[in-house]
């Protein structure tokens, strides 16, 4: 075994989940994932956790829907007993194809997946940790080659976590003591209040609220959100390329919009509902593992010397408690290129210029 | 994909586990049994089930248990609670290497088993059914082909499987009025009472409490077995081969035996506990489908012409209700060929001969 996947594994439970002995753990595995999910039995079995493994295969998945009427039950009882009971969920993504469910109807996937919101409640009430293990799938989204997708993934995972906790903690005090954000760049300039609002350093633990491997990140929830933004990074949404989007915002909500490329899947995305055309997230991207974008979210919205903004849910780890922000069934990331020409201010002082930090 | 695996998901869904709308269903699979599994997905859609799948690889099981330091949880709450919500387990073994556990250790296997003595006993309380997809690594343990082993599997898994519980059925009523089961070959002279015990129609389905697909058999539990026989079919048992094995018995306990190979294993069994020198199983196979030894138990004890005995455990089901039959850790077939020169009487009556049944 490349010893980068054991390391992978070690860095999962240990730096990320945080298990130990007694830890009921769901391990959930993709067809490709097999050799992560070896790696990781291992060092569950070293901490003494227990471990079952779920199987999470988009075939499969795409066989079922198609194949039922659409009337789903509600949060299964075996499924639903399974996470009401485990401490840590752990997904190690990682499929032969990354469109296979590509042909299920959105009617149908948003008609299961509104039968399972309790069950989804209840996997996000352990400590779960979201990663992937490089597959030539992965590889083949992002344009590369396999090994050269090894090299890249295991950059962006196999990071001094440690190092970059304390780094991301900078931004976060000055974003938890910020009332103002402002983002400047060619095309855009875009205002966004985020008073009372708690950043979250987010550093691939759950001990930092932070639930992706890799991350790298620090993301707070806006809101009176103001003026324009275009995403220059360019991604793949809901099967469809998505190219140079253009938003415009007055009181919070989007008024106006375009693309280049993709203009009828932000139209679907705004029309999901109200919480839709308003803010739930802002995050800066600073994991500097990830130099390139591979049409994979999970890493493009970490990437250093980026900006994403996400259309819809705001998390409630940036909420003061018992306060809910902005609601939606929708959590849309869009990304900004801000290594050239751009800032970012807080409060009137510039923060980040051109994708440096002004402690850099 | 091939009609045969579908056909194989449809048996196995609606024959053999009885699948309804609303059941909640735990979908083991085996790292090569995914396109089976696909096809059951697709069968469980259509019924309108609820569909878990878990992952079974004999890697994973061997990384976590060795890592482990073998004081394992009682049955851990997460996988307890799955299957106490559970109605239908359906497991679709199917590795890339039967052997994938090789290295474990007994002391280990027996401490995570005996830690899991709810958990499956919980499982046990579902509507359970185990079936295999034809995999090349269990064409290789069968010394066979690919394709031929595939056409050798659907011959076994896809009977008319109606028609041979009716004729299973026969001998059931046989058994169940009988008393005493003599079996006569060349080397085999053994006498068994089955008096107020019921057989089992093992037509491959929870309906007749039969839950292995392929099945094939009429099985009871005999005591106050004497005499001696002969297992001729060759087979191996915890990593050994295991050639000719012939039992001693007198009052129902084995007092000597010997093997042409694998006397060891055979004695290492013996020891286990009391139950481990007693019959907990009389088996004849029915399937004329199975038509050669594979080296799988699962297919073995099922063909046609053959009659298999367990040392160890009795099922409940051959047991008056309250009552409990022979117990031990283990439970382990051999098998017996009666093609030739033998016969098998109830109460003094022939009822098959040469491994013709007197109604054939």
């Amino acid at each position: 075994m490349d010893e980068r996947v054991r390391e992978h594994a070690e860095v999962l439970v240990d730096w990320s989940a945080r298990v130990e002995a007694g830890d009921d753990v769901v391990l959930s595995v993709g067809p490709d994932a097999h050799e992560l999910a070896v790696a990781v039995a291992e060092a569950l079995g070293e901490r003494g956790a227990n471990l079952l493994a779920t199987y999470s295969s988009g075939e499969i998945t795409r066989a079922y829907l198609r194949a039922h009427d659409g009337d789903f039950d509600e949060n299964p009882d075996h499924e639903h007993a399974l996470f009401e009971h485990a401490d840590v969920y752990l997904s190690l993504g990682g499929g032969r194809n990354t469109s296979a469910t590509a042909d299920v109807s959105s009617e149908t996937r948003r008609a299961y997946n509104n039968a399972r919101t309790e069950i989804r409640e209840t996997r996000l009430g352990t400590r779960w940790v979201s990663t992937v293990h490089p597959t030539r799938s992965l590889a083949q989204q992002a344009n590369m080659a396999y090994e050269e997708y090894r090299e890249f993934a295991y950059d962006a995972i196999l990071r001094d976590w440690e190092s970059l906790a304390d780094e991301m903690a900078r931004l976060k005090t000055l974003l938890d003591d910020g009332s103002e954000v402002r983002l400047v760049s060619q095309e855009t300039d875009l205002t966004m209040n985020i008073e009372g609002r708690t950043a979250v350093n987010s550093a691939a633990s759950v001990a930092y609220d932070s639930h992706n491997l890799p991350s790298g990140e620090v993301f707070t929830a806006p809101y009176a959100t103001e003026g324009s933004v275009t995403f220059d990074v360019p991604m793949t949404l809901r099967g469809e390329p998505v190219r140079n989007v253009r938003l415009e915002f007055e009181d919070g909500e989007v008024v106006d919009f375009d693309a280049e490329q993709g203009e009828d899947v932000i139209d679907e995305i705004l029309e999901t509902d109200d919480g839709a055309r308003r803010l739930g997230e802002l995050g800066i991207g600073m994991n500097r593992g990830i130099d390139r974008y591979t049409d994979n979210i999970l890493f493009d919205e970490k990437m250093g010397e980026t900006v994403h903004l996400a259309l819809g849910r705001a998390y409630d780890a940036n909420l003061p408690e018992g306060e809910s922000g902005n609601d939606s069934a929708v959590h849309v990331d869009l990304i900004t290129d801000v290594s050239e020409d751009s800032r970012l201010e807080i409060d009137g002082e510039v923060v980040q210029r051109d994708g440096q930090f002004r402690w850099e």
